[in-house]
């Protein structure tokens, strides 16, 4: 069955900083950058990853890779292999940094393996803290997408072998907080009006009550850095898979209409400040010789940001995401195959890879896409 | 004999920010911008303008008037006249920003002219501090060239007129400093290779004990802004006019190369972040949409370094000088004719004069020159 999931090129996964599934432009693009869809399985008759021994996790190994086939030829897209065992730490953090796996998926690599699809947008984690992780993406406001396609992808699955369910509590999960549907439905918010208008924290303080989670995703606690959010549904039992997502579409959609509002008012009132700053961000980003990952990301959010109040129109909005991957450090000394490269170095190259990707996404003359 | 000095377009003068003279490449030219030669000269039986009523100005004027056909025919260029009587304060403003006439010159404009040459690089103040001054320019370093063409019209004014001259103490002026020769050589010198490794200081301190000036051309006694220094002589008295340009022009070898050397260490020891902060400031100059006057002094010479560098070749040198003129609050003012505008309107209007400007110079496939 092996022969179905071709080991694939890990670097081919590591080095491309595009991914074809965000191409596409989803709905309320301006503020969503992608959504996702997250379920945890686990087979009945074998122990939950964190106590089961190896014999145990090479049996769910095996069993993934004879469901694999049906699910590939249902899809009718192929599945890549990777096996986390025949990586190096390296090449585990490029993962982790595009958010392929989760840290908590590498401390013992042995039988831990993804299957994912050439546009990277449907991936099965084994023998992650769940014997399954099904995980689909969209771009843009769009949970009904993955959904369709995680639950057809269970569906499958549950029609082969036996699920560990329990008919009061529902899925059962390593982690009670996955535990009912086993489901997370999660959203990629770029937030810079609601961050300048310092609305945002209102809005991280009601999330709770409305029995969703709000984290920035770079930086620490106390500092969002590039504007960048994930909310997510907190509560996984008592409510159906269908509630949980209209609860979480309806929160986006009010965040979205939130941010909109603050753009607006800074675009009306302060717009040649704005003009100015966004201008200089995509200036800095153009011509920089050295930049460090905070920079980036807090210069990219002012560039997509003029780019989604069409002050910024030499580039396409594409290039955020890629720049997103492609000036994270890991990635960066994978790329260099250098893992002891000097913060300068880093910085250098970075700098040289946002140029290179501002070019690629530039509009008109100097479009050398 | 009027006729013979076309009434100038004021505004052809005021609205342009080429300077056709100092397109030309000259000596120097990585550190020396231009030099400048200008000699006092007074009508021995009328008093000092500072002195003069209004019939004597009147007096002056006309004998400089006469003087002017036969010193165009000679120098085989017309002059244009510019009389400070008619036109606007701000207009004025725009001539002392230009550096074409001194801030003295204009609190009584009745009487005071100009004559000046359509290429800008010759100019006879009346009626300033002294009844004439000749001011010839070139650009980099080169005083023998504007020497020789002031002491061309010195001549052709002396072989028609009797200039006040005293056998001891030579040529006779308004204000002490400028007695004897008459003569104020200087050259404008871009030193941010000194500026950045503290060395200026010690230039400056020494320059008096070698009979020399040096200031800073913009900023204030604590802070020089642009790294744009003039140094000239400071004795006119008791050396010959020879002397003093040699005298000079040792001096500003001396400091070129000392500036040489320090952007070279620059170069050769941070030669990253040098890169790094010399392409900032091209892309900020790039893209800003406001720009203070003190900002683009700060940026420009940063790129002028990395033009200077070879860092930069996206851009001519030339873009230099244009900018330096056309970022100026008086010139925008007048440009936009409005001299109400808010200091936010005035950095908008920069920043797209600087833009203009950029693009106007760059090389290659933007060239739009």
């Amino acid at each position: 069955m092996r022969k179905e999931a071709r080991a694939m090129s890990v670097n081919e996964l590591l080095r491309s900083s595009r991914l074809s599934w965000l191409a596409a432009s989803g709905k309320e693009s301006d503020v969503v950058l992608s959504s996702r869809i997250r379920l945890a399985r686990n087979f009945r008759e074998i122990p939950f990853p964190n106590r089961a021994d190896f014999n145990q996790l090479a049996e769910v190994r095996l069993e993934a890779e004879k469901l694999l086939p049906g699910i590939a030829a249902d899809l009718g897209q192929d599945f890549d292999l990777l096996d986390l065992e025949r990586i190096t730490p390296l090449q585990r953090d490029v993962l982790i940094e595009k958010q392929l796996i989760s840290r908590n998926f590498i401390q013992n690599p042995q039988h831990r393996i993804v299957f994912i699809t050439a546009d990277r947008a449907t991936s099965i984690m084994v023998n992650e803290e769940d014997h399954l992780r099904i995980q689909c993406m969209a771009p843009g406001l769009d949970l009904d997408t993955p959904f369709a396609r995680a639950s057809h992808i269970d569906d499958m699955v549950e029609s082969q072998v036996d699920i560990a369910f329990d008919e009061k509590m529902g899925y059962l999960t390593s982690c009670p907080t996955n535990l009912g549907t086993g489901l997370r439905a999660s959203v990629l918010l770029h937030l810079p009006g609601l961050v300048f208008t310092r609305n945002i924290q209102s809005i991280m303080n009601i999330s709770p009550q409305l029995g969703l989670a709000i984290r920035s995703v770079y930086g620490d606690e106390t500092e969002s850095v590039g504007n960048l959010f994930q909310i997510s549904n907190q509560l996984t039992l008592g409510f159906s898979e269908a509630e949980i997502i209209e609860n979480l579409k309806t929160a986006v959609m009010e965040i979205v209409s939130h941010e909109r509002q603050a753009r607006k008012a800074l675009a009306l009132y302060m717009k040649e400040r704005l003009e100015d700053e966004v201008w200089r961000a995509y200036g800095t980003l153009r011509y920089a010789r050295l930049l460090s990952e905070k920079e980036v990301l807090e210069l990219l959010s002012k560039v997509r940001l003029g780019i989604d109040l069409k002050l910024i129109n030499e580039v396409e909005a594409g290039c955020f995401s890629e720049i997103l991957i492609s000036s994270r450090t890991s990635y960066l000394q994978n790329l260099a195959e250098n893992e002891n490269l000097s913060k300068n170095e880093i910085d250098r190259l970075r700098a040289e890879h946002v140029r290179k990707a501002l070019l690629s996404y530039a509009r008109g003359q100097e479009n050398q896409k």
